[in-house]
């Protein structure tokens, strides 16, 4: 069993687990919890306007570990698909404006029942952004979701097909995002960890709650579920990496309360179990 | 892709499709339907008695498909695993008396964090309760459930995975269940049904409704929804099954329908989209 993690180094709010509060609420909230990073939504990054964006990220003394989201790639038609690669040309160049390594890819639902071709559709859509993430020095990080996604936000579902999406591309341009959420129920689980040593750009904790009140809200605070935290990123540290830990919650309940509560709670709880 | 199926010979009626009816509705509501096999749950058998609900089926002259359902092997305590075999004991000898051939394993959550555990337990549990059903002519078919049931009702969540504990047994004892809408998602769907060549025991269809209601109540009937069913049922032949296909489908809007509607529908939807 690895040991406790002993301060918040490596601490980063993924500011959906506070949706409530704007780009610069959840920067100021992280600067007063002593959370040092921070993981932006491109839907707030539009809200508050990129430049503020920026300036609440620099104001409050955050790096930022990474941009949600890229992808979205497959599409019935071959316009719909370019636009959507144009939109994660943008994407990219606001994940580089505000420093961020990484933009986290969600690949997309199928556009109809034939999920493999949705699955040809996410690597042809990498292809196209990679040269340019790389030319702006942002590596693009594919983040496989649970199955119970995969039919409105993610043909990517299991660690082992997301590297393998990776591994078409240098590792200096495409790598993993381990979400334990998602990945946590998978028998091959260590095995795919171990297989994307010097590829993983991101790990994001939270916790699976039983019973599962929801496909989507039904996310819990680290420790209120089953997700074994500690032993993955164990095997996450193992297998190379040592950069920031993102808490990403969507749990209305969670988001009902006051932000700094739940940062000083997150906190709380990422000492005990992750 | 395969042709259309072009009669009901292979088409069953998995009672909990039919949830408010009783054990003998159902089996009425099959003969009326010209459906020539049923499967049945546990807790309908005890509801109507075992003789009762061997008569109802001699009655409405139907065979068993499967009964649903054994597992549920993992638990805290020696005894109480003890408890889980006999009762699959108790499900093998039900099984063996409605003339099954086949006791369907759901094979049960971790009863702590530890997952692993867990899978062990499952693989114990099943060499336990194998001599017998191999005595009573019943064989025990792992299904593999949807991941997002990992914490809740099976640590057996991949087909792959199902083969690989299918596999440390003899073919003619221990074999899987291919239940669609557990599986389709699966990037290595395929590749496990080629795997399962001469051991799949049962193969179940519904569909994956999007939005997606409901974790439990979520199923639709085939054709509402994304799965690839004809092209699955394919692969499930090639891989060597023609024995009955089951409709298995857990949703409220067609439990609060009359039954025999149920069943029109679902005979049309059988031959157009299976």
């Amino acid at each position: 069993m690895a040991a406790s993690l002993t301060n918040f180094e490596r601490l980063s709010l993924n500011q959906i687990t506070t949706d409530r509060w704007s780009l610069r609420e959840a920067a100021d909230g992280c600067a007063r919890a002593g959370v040092p990073w921070i993981a932006l939504w491109r839907h707030k990054i539009a809200e508050a306007g990129l430049s503020e964006a920026k300036r609440a990220v620099r104001d409050a003394g955050l790096r930022v570990s990474s941009v949600c989201r890229g992808g979205m790639f497959p599409a019935a038609t071959a316009a719909e698909r370019q636009a959507r690669i144009d939109d994660n040309l943008r994407a990219v160049d606001e994940a580089a404006e505000l420093g961020a390594d990484t933009l986290v890819l969600v690949c997309g639902p199928a556009a109809d029942r034939d999920i493999a071709a949705a699955r040809e559709q996410v690597a042809e859509g990498i292809a196209r952004v990679a040269p340019y993430a790389k030319e702006r020095g942002v590596k693009l990080g594919i983040e496989p979701l649970h199955p119970m996604y995969a039919a409105e936000r993610s043909v990517v579902n299991t660690l082992a097909q997301a590297i393998d999406l990776a591994e078409r591309f240098d590792p200096a341009e495409v790598g993993v995002v381990v979400d334990v959420f998602h990945v946590w129920w998978d028998p091959e689980l260590y095995a795919g960890i171990r297989r994307s040593s010097g590829r993983i750009l991101g790990f994001h904790v939270s916790d699976w709650i039983v019973p599962t009140p929801d496909l989507l809200m039904g996310r819990g605070m680290m420790g209120d579920g089953v997700i074994e935290l500690r032993r993955i990123r164990e095997a996450v540290e193992a297998a190379g990496y040592d950069g920031p830990i993102e808490v990403e919650i969507f749990n209305r309940d969670i988001w009902d309360r006051p932000g700094d509560d739940v940062l000083a709670l997150m906190k709380e709880r990422y000492l005990e179990h992750v």
